[in-house]
């Protein structure tokens, strides 16, 4: 089988802006640490003004999977939504030149690109504000057969839940994967995400989806278990693989008849913990795809997310591929 | 005597796009490396599709300078033109909270906000393509008189003699400043700038500049003087101070009857050198607004500097205030 891709993703197409805050921010300002909550435009401007001086990168979690793949070396699309503005023009221009594929058209006439209001603390902890504009607009026509079906595993953004068009395009491409053979693999994002969306997330994963990301809150969230445990047992028999981040405690891999606790990588100094799950997904996920077992998938998940809490800003500031030397054929 | 700002500057208002290059990659664009180039708006766009994935931070060489003395503790304002759109948002946002006084009305209906594409070699070393959109159409309706007359020295940027407009309120300001007992200071900025405009730009020095900031480069270029020594005694006989950089070689400073060679501050490894030359500007500036001598002045620049070159980006990423302590009288 030559597929054209390794991993083919939907999510929200995000520049974000990226600033110190001091803890005391997050109170001043009603944050909910560490949480992504979502603000309007007239929000985000408001609390723009009262953030530090920052720096704006592309973002957005399934993005910073699909960059963390090409990084490694692998082939993977993005399918996301920007404006024709000057940050849609950043994200597109982003994106391609780490080597992916980024085709979807860009909305004229309508909300601007998104972004996300990123406040990271001084333990390196960042909490989250999104005005989505443009990435919820994503609709079913974005999504590309060829995109979905030339790829080992589709790659679902949970934050698009809250967008109807877009929870259609997810089921457009999970019957066009499913049709073609592919997995479809979902990452739940945040436990808010979770609780907005509890009962209609778990039917979508029980019907249609093969690979599950997770951290313990989202997980415990879904499940409304008691414990990270409980939550364990009960997604293993949902899904095939559920990859369950537990930030410095490493994660643990539930598959293919096994359970394996994988340690998290050794980091010198934490700076900036964006994007730390999303790079986890990169390393797992190309790994999978060029058919790696499980506990390779882990470790090369957690070495490219040592990688990018090293520094500010969720995408890596290195190319990985030496990360996967070793663990993955290229 | 009680003002209201150490330094008022007026520069270009820039948004940097910084991603890194090989070396390889400046030889294919026919880039002259370490220099800044001006593009127009189609160059841009043709060498921002080849460049590596980057992250956008606000620049301008003045502006960075501005806020280097913010950070430091000073009190600075700044002056110029940024368009009404997205990244015009982002350089206003940065430079008031970093806690400057930016109050230049944006230009509406015309060019876009100037952005700087900066190629980073693995050495550290920066080499600048500039859209200068937006930023040349600062007009002497934009030269405050309370900005200026309030300023203990009004800082100017030799980037700005490229644009007639901008030319004409360097003019009104040097008039404002010295009309009221204030300093006029100027960083020659690139050694292209000063083969452009030679002969104006050493008019313009010998009869309205009394501190004068530039590198080996610049120097020689402005006196087409055949080493280093025969352009510092030049430039000593037409300006009261003269700060003179030297990469790791550190500065050379002239003035009050005395010359003096500072060192360059320890870096452990200079990851990115944009930047450098604004924050010595700022070190010094700030130093001399407060009285200090010119050896402290020069030590704050070598110090302020060597922060931003042990960083991507061309501002600071922490507070500068604890370099000026037992330094500066705050």
């Amino acid at each position: 089988m030559n597929l054209s891709f390794d991993v083919t993703a939907l999510g929200n197409a995000i520049v974000d802006v990226i600033a110190p805050a001091q803890e005391t921010f997050l109170a001043d300002e009603n944050l909910a640490k560490g949480a992504m909550t979502l603000i309007d435009e007239g929000g985000a401007a408001r609390l723009y003004a009262r953030m530090a001086p920052g720096i704006e990168a592309s973002g957005g979690s399934a993005a910073n999977t699909v960059a963390g793949i090409a990084s490694l070396g692998g082939r993977a699309a993005f399918i996301g939504k920007v404006a024709t503005d000057a940050l849609g023009e950043v994200f597109a221009h982003d994106i391609r030149a780490i080597g992916a594929r980024f085709e979807t058209p860009p909305l004229a006439g309508g909300p601007a690109t998104a972004r996300c209001l990123v406040n990271v603390t001084p333990d390196g902890q960042r909490t989250m504000c999104t005005f989505l504009g443009a990435s919820t607009q994503l609709t079913p026509a974005d999504v590309s057969a060829p995109l979905i079906e030339g790829a080992a595993v589709v790659y679902l953004e949970g934050y698009l839940f809250d967008a109807p068009q877009a929870r259609r395009a997810f089921a457009k491409a999970a019957a066009l994967a499913h049709g073609a053979g592919r997995a479809i693999a979902l990452t739940l994002c945040d436990p808010f995400v979770v609780e907005r969306h509890g009962e209609a997330l778990r039917g979508f994963i029980e019907s249609q989806v093969d690979i599950l990301f997770a951290n313990e809150a989202e997980i415990t969230a879904l499940f409304r278990a008691s414990d990270f445990e409980a939550a364990a047992r009960a997604i293993s028999s949902c899904v095939s693989i559920a990859a369950l981040t537990r930030g410095a405690d490493g994660s643990v891999v539930i598959g293919m008849g096994e359970r394996r606790s994988i340690a998290a990588a050794a980091v010198d100094k934490v700076v900036d913990t964006t994007g730390a799950g999303d790079q986890y997904a990169a390393g797992f996920l190309f790994a999978l795809a060029r058919g790696a077992p499980l506990d390779t998938c882990g470790r090369l998940g957690s070495a490219a997310a040592s990688e990018v809490i090293s520094h500010y800003g969720p995408r890596p500031q290195t190319s990985l591929r030496a990360l996967a030397t070793g663990m993955i054929e290229q």
